[in-house]
């Protein structure tokens, strides 16, 4: 008997999500009224008990009810955990509070954020959607062009290697020097992080650390036409007011992924909830 | 002595290419009336002679004046053909009708749109161009989608080249086996353009062929989703109503080089008067 | 009815041609008595009339017997002219002298090296050969190499993609600016052969053009331990001597394709006679 | 005052070390008597004494004496440990026993082999000589070929670069799903290693893991004219009898980068001795 899932709240890439579970799960979807998009889904009647309940990228905002932007329904968290069976998950994006919760009755929660092949997968969203900032804040081309890269995590790489194919010019700042070789490998100028406190030329600059690592004298070293483009979750690698009011533009691009590919999005997020089903043997969620 | 040129009229291309080209050449401006990029520019005082004039893409669209998207001034050919010397040259792109009255006056004209070298450089901020659009229509990564090119030119090659080192499914179709093969060099797949006959899945289509190769029968076997980016000259490739009527989103996409890369657009136009100004030996314009 | 068709002398090659038609069309081989490889291939009855006969290349040495370096036997061309059926074509890799006889007997040839697609794909086995070549001879790695290529036609572009992506830092020296724009796309630099007068400091010269570019001059002011991959048909584009004299290390790699992929190469072959059959309408060859 | 650095024993590795070095360094040579490339360099003179030693990979075989394929001379490595001044360093790469007489000479051990970015630079040199391996094997081009990774760490993945931009069609086995999702975004195949138990059509198998993967059961599945190149480590992947025995042909590459790039190589050590240098504050060794 195939497992039943219900995919409940958030936006597009639940919808998304939903249709590629469906095409191996027994799933429904519930808080989630966009026609459009949801006519070939099944939709929870309200009496239905689930194997899985799969919520979205936030859950909650505020730790009560479930983050539903493609809805008007208020939708209680007690409510959701009343929908899955004795024994079953809740999948969900950053818990925050309501983990506990869930935890307290008793229901198994799994944070699919936490996976590394799932940050692996929106890497690639993640570096087309800064690519594509790029593209539409510099009126030069992406070939030729002079970028900065700084640090060399999941992203940065799947960044260095489009841009790099695309015929940019790219520079590489990392502190490791296994970090630094990789660059090179990878067709970039590798060098650590005192570059910075050089004066350069950048034309494009994408942030992936999450510490202020552009500072105000940082900031003033560089090319005063330069776009930054950061990339790193908060608090971000730049000291934003001080770029402001050097007039160096600075776009914090956060959760690209969702916004730029929900389809690809969604799938991703199915493809590794199916790794993790399949890990525990399916029928025994 | 340096050559003296004018740049009159046009859009950022041309202030990008007066700055390039007065690095080399003694060059004023004129018709371009943007304070904020022209402020390192000479101005032309109304009574200087040139060596060489370059106008803008295209020369005029009313046959009588310069195109000056830039300047509110209302300024004549005739007038510009006054401040060539005896035997200077007018460069432009695209001069309509008013290559013949230039010619009756004596004075030379040479279309940079004609070189073939412009072309290929053109090609990159065409397929950068292109891209972005892809990017920001398609809810999916460029990264495992499902493409498709007809015809395999210039655009088209640039174009694969990128999609491919990107990650996508890219198929091309076109007429030469030769071609075929080159497609395939490129990491495609290669087809003739039987494969429009069937039905396809494709989720973005670049056509690059400037006849109608899209016809209602073929539309009829695309994926309804399917979005069509067209950067073929007039005519296009795609009967556009038919398209339209069946819910295919169609995208004309028209002079991406100067939309989306002004910059390294008005630098190839130098590069490429530059080349033409070396071949003819400089100081004998 | 299926075409009957004789693949007859020929090395490895010959062998894997006819291995690949075997499966559309009625083959038989000849003059090819390598039984490790040919167990599985229908033999020439010594009676049989075909519609196609297809030779190795060469076609032949000395204009009378055929080339066939796995059989001991002589094989008379004018024995071949006998297997084709009036109206039949014979396929062959430079014919020299024998077409005439062949024409004579009213007998249609078709020379595969002459197609475009054919010169296309073999560009990549010819690129894979002198890259093999350039490892070999190289004690430094291809990544972070500087290279030269001389010359942009398709076995040029090939191989500079291929040494591109493994990290190289290549240079093209083509005469046309539009090669030379190619060549930056390709994310090589891009120069005219003025280059060549200039001292330069390249570990690895692949050349492409068959004129002797590489004089005694210019060979002066090569790095002397450079080494020259001379991929060019007669006269080559090397003074050879001079090299040899000046202690640098030339290579005049002909006929890679066959050489070090036999394969592939009778694929491109097969591949190439079936697009010529097909283009004609199978059965009225 | 300059550091003063002997490079003592070993191959060609060492002679292009003690070159890359003697750019920065007081360094002189030891043990490596080929006069056709140390003529440039400064030899010992059996009095001086040292701030660092560098010894070869390995340092020694016997455990007493110094490793010196260059050289008709014995040194005992109690010798070297006299060169060197009270708080110097000796650098080797695999110490073997020898490390514990150094250490009872209170002499400081640096093995650069275990610097992570010395493995990283050396798997380019790896993969470049395993791509060489592979074409030197392979009757077919890579481009278009069928090709298996095992593994996906620092070679396999430098490898796998490399292979997919030449247009081969590879496939990776990895245990981690991230590494799954990492091979997909090279542009690979990716798989778990469940692969391995069904039948196959690969041409060409480059293994990277250390571990029997290839048991006779899995050997027997494989396309039997497929060639295996194991690039892992003693004690291999490959059950190399049975291989012979079904007469599956295996190379097993130990040491690429020594024999297929010592220039590269010899600079890859001094680069990583650079950094260490560099690291500790250089005067102060």
């Amino acid at each position: 008997m195939k497992n039943k899932i219900l995919v409940a709240g958030g936006d597009l890439r639940q919808v998304f999500l939903a249709m590629s579970l469906s095409r191996e799960y027994n799933t429904y979807i519930y808080g989630i009224d966009d026609e459009a998009y949801t006519e070939n889904l099944k939709k929870d009647d309200g009496k239905d008990i689930y194997d899985a309940v799969i919520l979205p990228i936030p859950v909650t905002n505020d730790g009560e009810t479930l983050f539903t932007p493609f809805s008007e329904k208020k939708i209680l968290l007690s409510e959701i955990a009343e929908k899955v069976k004795k024994g079953g998950i809740i999948f969900g994006g950053r818990f925050g509070s309501s983990e506990k919760m869930f935890k307290e009755k008793e229901i198994e929660t799994i944070d699919y954020l936490s996976r590394e092949e799932l940050s692996v997968m929106n890497a690639v969203a993640t570096a087309e959607g800064a690519l594509g900032i790029a593209m539409e804040e510099s009126p030069e081309t992406i070939f030729g062009n002079k970028i900065l890269i700084t640090g060399f995590g999941r992203i940065a790489k799947t960044l260095a290697k489009i841009l790099v194919s695309m015929g940019a010019n790219v520079t590489v700042c990392a502190r490791k020097k296994s970090d630094i070789a990789w660059a090179e490998i990878f067709g970039c100028k590798g060098s650590d992080f005192s570059l910075l406190d050089e004066k350069s030329d950048f034309k494009i600059i994408f942030n992936t650390v999450p510490t202020e690592i552009f500072t105000k004298e940082r900031l003033s070293l560089l090319n005063p036409s330069a776009v930054i483009i950061d990339l790193a979750s908060k608090p971000g690698g730049v000291d934003f007011s001080s770029a402001s009011l050097m007039g160096i533009k600075t776009i914090w691009a956060l959760s690209l992924p969702g916004k730029v590919a929900p389809v690809t999005s969604g799938e991703i997020i199915a493809k590794t909830i199916r790794n993790i089903l399949t890990e525990r043997g399916d029928m025994n969620v």
